[in-house]
């Protein structure tokens, strides 16, 4: 089977909107081949900021949303049964390495141990990924890079990755981008005008600072393109505001309150 | 495998009351193929409310009763073995992708985490849906939408959605209807006269209090509509209310004396 | 596969003695073919009564044990491998659907969660099956009805219908017959005088006084015609009593000597 | 596949000596078809009893060991994969309700919950297994009986058999045998003269008062027949009563102490 | 398939120091097949001293190292899918029980239930062994003898044999040889001179003693060969005690200072 | 299948400073066939000193990363389904114990128990693997060794080898280099100048200081050498350190305050 690479490359500029040097930093990462790890709030442009450098770096991209059933064969590859006998059949992972990709393992702390350990030869020295079920040795591409993204709110006594995972990636921190610069995302994405969209801008800031105070998360970029979408589509700014911001993160009355205020005064 | 697109539509006009401007809101969000979360307690018509709307828009609709055994596979799809080697069979969610149709999970939250990972680069601006096993990815037709309902009486620490989750969707708030409206509905659906609906809804309303204290859930709509047919077809007031109202939702037997006492006033 | 509907009649009169409006109340259910809830305790008549009103509906009846590693598929049915390929057979849940029987599920509450989601779309407007897995939609036969047991004294926080399943259900409460009636069952079933029998159900009574008091449940009416048909066939009362209605129910000392005392006394 | 009747007869007597009237007891339970439970501390003797009853009666015996791991499958039976497609086998309950065996189920509160809910059917009136995998109701044969066997001491609020189960089944209480008796099974089993077998009875005795006050379970018959097999062979009382009494039960020193006491004073 | 009972001959005498009467007491109890459990700490000899007994008694010999995720089936047999159709591979029990082999079970606590529970049959009365998926009931070969292996020290509340098991078994204590004996073991397994080989012993006898007072288990023989044995090489005597004595079994550092100065001590 | 020994032989000298007089002492533990064990932190260089003794010894060199979901089938080797039937396929222990590699198991710990119990024969006297699914017993292959990994600092009460396990290896600490070695490691694997080098270890200093007083692990080795890279590569000493030693240790505020303290300070 030979992959095809190009069905893998991000063959559109994504939108993104640099908030400091990351860029040049992850270019230099990459050049290193050092094994990069993403950090930052629900929402915040993670994934965007690595489809934006897979872009810019003309590379394929592999992108694997890890979660707590996923075994290291998800990722590294099984023998299916056929009609006369067995087929290997390349995970993402293997894939990645095979092409030369950058694979990115989205939340991968969601991930059962044995996926976690399964990365562990290709981010060292000998950037290398045994198939132990296929008795193969696979030396990565040297185009191979991988990413995870890894968000720090979530993360529990049980379920957190361990310092030996840890200590084998350089790692960006993210956040929410700053009021003027989500005004301009929000513009430029929904073509909401600039002065509405500065207000919800502001409501979101709201949000935010109510973090450990009844909200387990702000509100994230994204709900805040949701309820400019459909402002900018003529739906009442109280609607859309309710319905793309309050009523998706929380169910409690007094929070719920506070959010619908700062809605009503803003748009009043 | 061709899919009859057909036979997923809904061919008859479900009835369905609005309680406010939700029919309009869904549109707007259904234009903008935002993902849409319909959250409220048991029974007060979420179902009826999503089968109206793919009704309206003309649009297929695959539905799903999530529960806590279901997998991404089950979602998704998986290979069947046969007589000469194995078959795809697409899920429900990856039928849905393909031929444009509004996926709704039911009680998404009841699913195991692997689910609801899955559904991700489905509800951003990606809208694919990667079969790693099958080692191909979807991009939704332009008609899809997905759709999930929660009910926020149930969520506990050990099962919620995570924020990462939630702020994909645009949510919509459902409750019981107006008293005035539940008896329309009773009528309407059962063929009861409007005095003896007006009654059952009344007994609904002290059941409804109790709920948080004594009662997880009041009565549901549905429940009233049990009893209302029980009655049109004969039935004492009395038993059918107890057979349909009381004896269902509890085995208290306080609180079975307060509602018995409520029935008895009622139809006395 | 042709299934042969007969093959479930009840084809003899089930012996079932009412306790009340019971069988005018289940012939109302059936007629609006709403689901309905069976409760009460160990061995006081609920799968007896099913039994009965199949038979006097002259519908096919298709009983299921539930137990706690039952599976959704186990009810709806798999694939099974054969010579050539994969075959789908049909489990009981789609059998009764198909044919138009009356479903029971006995202690359903002991199923996993995945069983009773699988039963949400059979017992609301829509009288459907999804069978996921095959890719088919079934309409329920006209005749088709779901009946579920349920004990309350058993059910915990972990272990326990939730509201969204027991408001699809109209519910009959069951308990032990009053004593003449149960006198007369006893005589009944096993042709024991019913001077005898009724020094039985005294026993009876004094068991289900001390449930609560040292004992989980009292002494089923099953037990009762244990120890009377052991009597019939020549045992000694005391013997019959112990080995039929003491030894199975407990291994506490103080209740086994109270219990042993209501036998001599009883039968001195 | 015909199953021969005969393999599973009990072709020798085994040695049994009864305690009271539980071979009469049982044979009455037997004519009616009772099911049966034994219950009694381990090695006392209770495998014998069913075993004899079986050879008295000259019915087939099958008999299980249960295991918390073991399935209602494995008692029901299971699709075999063959050269040309899948073959059904019957597990061992199975064949002895069609053959019209005893099916003794030992130390049936070990199973999981699935194979003490696959009885049911066979315990009430019905006499009926359900394969529901193969789509096949079995009618027991009228010889058939099903027995249980029951260690009151081991069950704890996590494993015990549900009421629902108990209340199906007539019960034998056992104990290890009186020491008259027991010196006569001793000396009969072994040929060991009746003094000595006497004073092994004697150990074993003061280890049974130990029950509860650092040992879980007293010295059992078997334990007693090991000893004294030894001895008869010209092991030292002491060497055989160490290895064989002692050891086996506890590593306490204390209680260790106060058995080989009781040895050396016995055998002094 | 024949089974060449030859290959599990232990052809060559083992080294066996008898620390008692052990040696007679074992061949008591294989000329009456009485069933064995070996008792004792860690490296102290027990597989060894079966492996001798095994020799002496010019039996083959079938060891089964146990854990925690051994099976039934592992021990019992399975069935192999194989080109046309399946073909059952006997288990190392079973074939221990064909031809008359000692089935020696180390550490068999560790295996999970169904497995301990596999061996009842074999020891009792019976000596019988059913195969239950194959639906054949094997007679033990006359020569066939079950021992276990049990380390007092490991077992917890949640992992013990249960006294049903227990009492199936005649028992031996094992513990570390005495200073003399273990000398002579050191100095015959590895050429060491006597007077260096006592020195170990001594530094063994100073860790044994902490046992309960910060060590888990003491220094076992093994590990007082392997220091011997690096010593014999030419390795400095503090450098070889480190590795082979203290480093492997602990890392508080008191403990191991406490060890180290007795290594100095002694060999200053 | 004839396995290639030379493709598991480490061809070029890796890079590796001696920390003490490990060389030799490891030396002697394989020309005695010691089974072996490394300990110590995160990234201090115990898989690289494996790889080096491997290279210097000029034997084949297996690697196995173990983890919480590996198998004893996993290590040892299962039966594929082919076209004709089952195939045997050697695990990677297998293969070792076959060419005469050394095997090593990297974070053995991590594995579950039968994967720790099936390595014990390997481990003393006997040196054989049984393959108990074949019916196969293999004797390593002369040059066979046993070595596994540990990480003192991870173990719980719940996770941690057996002292049955522990008793069979000698065991090697390791420990990050002194600061003079690591600064000649950090410029030699990156060519970043010796003061430049000095200064980075100085910060890593700073960081294992802080060990147990709000870190887990202090910074490896290996992240050292991430951010020497990246200012070998021109990037900004303090964006290298922030990107390469501190964001991917830790999210703690106070603790990142303090490290960022030390990078300015030092390259002030």
């Amino acid at each position: 089977m030979t992959t095809n690479k190009e069905q893998y490359k991000v063959h559109q500029e994504p939108y993104y909107q640099a908030q400091g040097r990351e860029v040049q930093l992850y270019e230099a990462a990459y050049r290193n081949r050092l094994p990069v790890m993403v950090k930052g709030p629900t929402g915040c442009g993670k994934s965007r900021f690595v489809e934006y450098m897979a872009w810019k770096l003309n590379k394929p991209l592999i992108t694997v949303a890890c979660n707590e059933d996923m075994t290291a064969s998800d990722l590294v590859g099984r023998y299916l049964l056929e009609a006369n006998g067995t087929r290997w059949l390349d995970g993402p992972l293997t894939t990645a390495a095979r092409i030369g990709a950058i694979c990115y393992l989205d939340e991968v702390v969601e991930a059962r141990q044995d996926t976690t350990v399964v990365i562990h030869p290709l981010t060292d020295h000998r950037r290398t990924l045994p198939l132990d079920k296929k008795g193969e040795l696979i030396e990565a591409h040297p185009d191979f890079q991988l990413v995870i993204s890894y968000n720090p709110g979530y993360q529990s006594l049980m379920k957190d990755l361990k310092q030996s995972t840890k200590q084998r990636f350089a790692a960006f921190d993210f956040d929410y981008p700053d009021a003027a610069l989500e005004t301009t995302i929000l513009a430029r994405e929904t073509g909401l005008d600039e002065t509405t969209a500065g207000r919800l801008v502001k409501i979101g800031g709201v949000a935010r600072n109510l973090k450990g105070h009844g909200l387990d998360e702000g509100i994230s970029t994204r709900l805040l393109v949701y309820a400019a979408t459909l402002m900018k589509d003529g739906v009442d700014a109280g609607d859309a505001c309710r319905m793309a911001l309050v009523r998706p993160i929380t169910d409690d009355a007094d929070i719920r309150e506070t959010l619908d205020h700062a809605i009503d005064a803003t748009f009043a």
